[in-house]
């Protein structure tokens, strides 16, 4: 028995969690801020097998790799001006850390 | 040295918590959601000294333990209608997943 | 590899996230309460190389010891009263519980 435990972006979150019910796994969501990476973020425990673990790893690469996004960003004056051309940025988003710990023991009451 | 974490449903938590307190533990409850449980759940993390795990777990088991609870339902159109009685029906409450987690070293500032 | 968990009084929460990026420790902050400490507080999250532990403790201990803080209480009534005259007591603030947790594994995607 492994506890693992993922703190990922908030925008991956849903994502995440879906794919982790589809493959059977349950996984608590911890309210968290800061840290690990640079936007907001969700912390995930997830109490699985041993021998779940590649599955588990799998589906958190898949769900909240770090990626690069194009983001159009607003005119930095918030007005307009016919100077002023938006176009949109490459802009890096996602990322997982995650922290396979030992459990001693699990009890299920 | 253990931590154990502990997750409950909300409806649980606050009597939980009196609990280790009266025994003397001392907790610290994080704002989880989804996950090991069907409903609303609160994370608790508790450190003890390994001679004390048995008694915790006892604690939780006996504030947690899945059990059935008899609910009245409301209308299922909200409205009344000389066709509909409600009925109590049993529903299935409590539970907790609790892992126990080796702790290499403790400091208390 | 560890993975350090703080419970810090929030008070002291800011001082310590700011200290800790100062000295290039990534923390993730949890949102918590009651238990190790009487008043409000956080959950850090810290993972680090083993080398760095004692780095990590100092900087806690730096940020949350335990100390006494001089605070004027309020009249007792809320009113005012000719023989009520307050002045300052002291008090104990801070303090930190600080689990070092072994790291089976870590994986940043
Ligand atoms: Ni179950
Ligand atoms: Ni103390
Ligand atoms: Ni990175």
């Amino acid at each position: 028995m492994k506890l693992v435990i993922a703190v990922v972006q908030d925008k991956d979150s849903n994502r995440l969690a879906n794919a982790l019910v589809k493959e059977g796994f349950r996984a608590t969501k911890l309210a968290s801020t800061g840290g690990f990476l640079k936007a907001g973020n969700t912390t995930f425990m997830i109490g699985i097998e041993d021998e779940c673990i590649p599955e588990v790893m799998k589906t958190i690469k898949a769900n909240c790799q770090v990626r690069d996004q194009l983001v159009t960003p607003v005119s930095p004056m918030g007005g307009t001006t016919d100077s002023y051309i938006p176009f949109p940025v490459e802009v890096q988003v996602g990322g997982a850390a995650v922290f396979v710990l030992p459990v001693e023991r699990f009890e299920h009451f």
